[in-house]
């Protein structure tokens, strides 16, 4: 029994407990290590992993101030009954993304809005385009990353990986009773680099598209691997599983799979990560209790952004749309929208209420392709969709929700202080609102050049609203001396060009 | 008993037998006369009218050539009895649109495809604006126009019009026992206008879009009306029936009322004009045996024309679009398109062997707008439309039907030897076609800018097409020595900018 000293974290702060010298047969299968956290009456339990062959780990995060205690239950001699203490301090770490109805909001209150992109293979690249592709985040908007565990191989990505998950066995094939620890300290350091970034990572467990064999492992296989990816990766705030990309395109899996692999990843993870299921076809049975929000893909070729508001009523979670369809210009329907089609897309899903995601598939020489490798953006819908969500959060708490509107002009905002009407593709050269009780302020909000143009004067009643019969208009309503009033000039000023 | 002298008609020439002298007390209620047309074995029964106090109409067509024989009935001694013969000659006129499978023909066998637009009131209209109206279809086009035989009352429509179909009684009101001949003569002139400039009318019985009366008139009044009506027109081949614009916004009709409606315009049909019922927010059952064809609204803002597959297939009859939205500027959802959404739409319908129509609806300080009163046109997707005819025709028989195509990209033509893949909004920089057996010629055919430009050679098994990344391409793929072969290579030398 050894006894650690006493370390100091934040709430929300990475912990990690390293216990080393441990010598066993196979660290990975022989080796069943826990811990049990305390802090008077709380308890947490949380699962230890090995990190080579004779290093072990225990990653832990602490949701609470207060003195910590820990003890470690082991079969192995040398990791059993290590007690130790941690004084957790309160910090300024925002902490885990949360539910918050339809929305979200970080662990200590604040808002958070998704604001996604996609770079599934990101981490298996090499290190200037991943140095590239941080680089990238840092100067867009994005606020959540989809990412894969594992290689991709698919149109333009046919290239290995630098690392595998698994070592070589001596009959050439992989040695699946190990993990190759470099790959999965490669994938804590990528993941510790969307930390820094302040970009959550919103870690796709499982995928389809693949030759080397991870979309066809066995089920102990598998299991293994999901409770060492989750016991490596719990520890972060910011990390959300996505169970699988495409789960209906996964060879051979059932539904039953898809809930015994949600029971692992709920049973490993005891700080209660975002999780969702992302689907190619049909959607998976989002009414599903483990299913924190709805990650959607494109259900239609012309209409799935406008969707979002059927889909919250229908299953009582947030939306986000991840695979609305991506910027670029490749052969694929899902890969060749103009920058003003995703843009758009964006607008019809936040006017009712969600959150629809970024990908670019522009065609390069070089087969780098933002949705896969990341790199640098060569498209135009980024700064737009920072546009859009600085509009969304000019709106009192930070979020809108779908309002009652006429067919042709969605209308999403605060009921009775801040009016979001989205035009889309019509281009009206004006329009009337009949206003709710109270006094009004209009804007006229170009999406696409990312102006807001005051309406002179308050308005109460109704008040027509000349527009510049143009596609992608929105007009923004506030009502003077409504709570969103200050925020929403605010904004205006910033915003207007 | 009177005997006229035997007259010569060609086949499809609308013949008119006329009966003067007659004076009753109330020729509209007090007159019943009917004609009955014999060749040989065939009879053809059709019923007259008033057209004046002392002046009563048959009209009739032929379908078929030969010495026709006619003998009246009347409760009128002077209008019963009547004989006569009409000699009928085979001619040149193409006769009626009649349903060919999920397309058209008239009845001389030549394919008819509708490019229809609508201008709902522009008999309604003064001279000069009408003058304008015909001379704008005979330079677009248009080969089919919507119009209402009422008067319209709505925005941009809040005028009186010059004549009514019923006179003012002594109290101010309308004299519902008789019909105002001067409204209904000038009907005729306009759909004789029409059909001098080889455009199908296609008349909207009743509609909603009123403040007359014309909208709730009593049931007798209302079937007196459709019987007045469908005898003075039925006579012109190119008139369809359009039982009504929206028949659910018509204020207390129930469905049986709506196959009352339809009874009687058959009764008084003998030649079996097409008929068909447009809707505003669900469709009429168009599995109904009197329903010749589909007259589809818009059903969702964002996806309409895209079901003209799915509505070949639920109703097995031709699927005509014809209110998918307009180009324009107004403020109303249904009326501010761009011309390129439009023309997208009008392409997604085609490929999916169906037809889109026209209308236009951009704000004029004199509220002229040409998809209620006629006029000019002012917008851009007219000449997109030609085009796009233009290649449909181009397919061997000059129709398209939807064909086996990827979630991607639809594709209509005719198996085995013309292909149309509609990219719409996708803008890919290439596409790879899989070709069925044979050698193919491909083009590349930007919709918008009326191009087609051949890609380079003949292929077999696949052909990689290089395309502009740009939205609103297709691709047309031609069998070499197959029947289109010729007609395609034709339309590519005059589509060619």
């Amino acid at each position: 029994m050894t006894e650690n000293a006493t370390e100091t974290v934040e709430v929300w702060e990475p912990w990690e407990l390293v216990l080393t010298g441990a010598e066993v047969g196979n660290p990975f299968l022989d080796v069943d290590l826990r811990a049990r956290l305390e802090l008077g009456e709380r308890v947490v339990e949380v699962g230890g992993f090995a990190d080579g062959a004779s290093r072990h780990l225990v990653r832990a995060v602490f949701d609470e101030p207060g003195g910590w205690t820990y003890r470690t239950t082991s079969n192995v001699a040398a990791l059993d009954g290590i007690e130790g203490s941690v004084e957790v301090v309160a910090g300024e770490r925002p902490g885990p993304v949360r539910v918050d109805g339809f929305h979200f909001r970080t662990a200590d209150g604040a808002r958070y809005r998704p604001v996604g992109t996609t770079a599934y293979a990101w981490i298996h690249q090499s290190d200037d385009l991943r140095a590239q592709t941080l680089e990238t985040l840092a100067s867009t908007p994005f606020t959540k990353l989809r990412m894969t565990v594992f290689p991709k191989w698919y149109p333009y990505n046919e290239q290995e990986p630098p690392r595998h998950a698994f070592p070589v066995a001596a009959d050439g094939g992989w040695d699946l009773q190990r993990f190759d620890v470099s790959f999965f300290r490669a994938l804590d350091d990528r993941v510790a680099e969307l930390a820094a970034l302040g970009v959550q990572a919103d870690v796709i467990l499982l995928h389809p598209y693949d030759r080397w064999g991870y979309a066809r492992l066995d089920p102990l296989t598998e299991e293994r691997y999901l409770r060492y990816v989750i016991r490596r990766l719990a520890a972060w705030p910011h990390v959300w599983w996505s169970l699988a990309n495409g789960f209906d395109l996964m060879p051979g899996k059932t539904d039953a799979d898809w809930e015994r692999i949600a029971a692992i990843v709920a049973e490993e993870d005891p700080w209660g990560h975002l999780t969702s299921i992302h689907h190619c076809l049909r959607f998976y049975d989002q009414s599903r209790p483990w299913i924190t929000h709805v990650s959607a893909q494109r259900i239609d070729r012309y209409r799935t952004a406008e969707n979002v508001d059927a889909w919250r009523e229908q299953w009582g979670k947030p939306v986000v749309v991840d695979e609305c369809g991506y910027e670029g210009d490749i052969e694929h329907g899902w890969g060749n929208l103009t920058a003003q089609e995703l843009v758009r897309r964006a607008w019809e899903g936040a006017v009712r209420g969600g959150y629809v995601g970024h990908g670019e598939t522009y065609r390069s020489p070089d087969e780098v392709l933002w949705w896969s490798k990341g790199g640098r953006l060569r498209g135009d819908s980024a700064p737009r969709l920072a546009f859009l969500d600085e509009i969304v959060g000019s709106a009192p708490g930070g979020a809108i929700d779908p309002l009652p509107s006429e067919w042709d002009l969605p209308v999403g905002g605060v009921a009775g202080t801040f009016l979001l009407a989205y035009f889309g593709g019509g281009r009206s050269s004006f329009r009337t609102f009949v206003l709710p009780e109270g006094t009004w302020r209009a804007e006229v909000i170009d999406t696409w050049n990312m102006t807001v143009t005051a309406v002179p004067g308050e308005h109460a009643g109704s008040v027509r609203v000349d527009l510049p019969a143009r596609e992608f208009m929105a007009v923004r309503l506030t009502a003077v001396g409504g709570a969103a009033d200050g925020r929403a000039r605010e904004a205006t000023d910033s915003a207007g060009a």
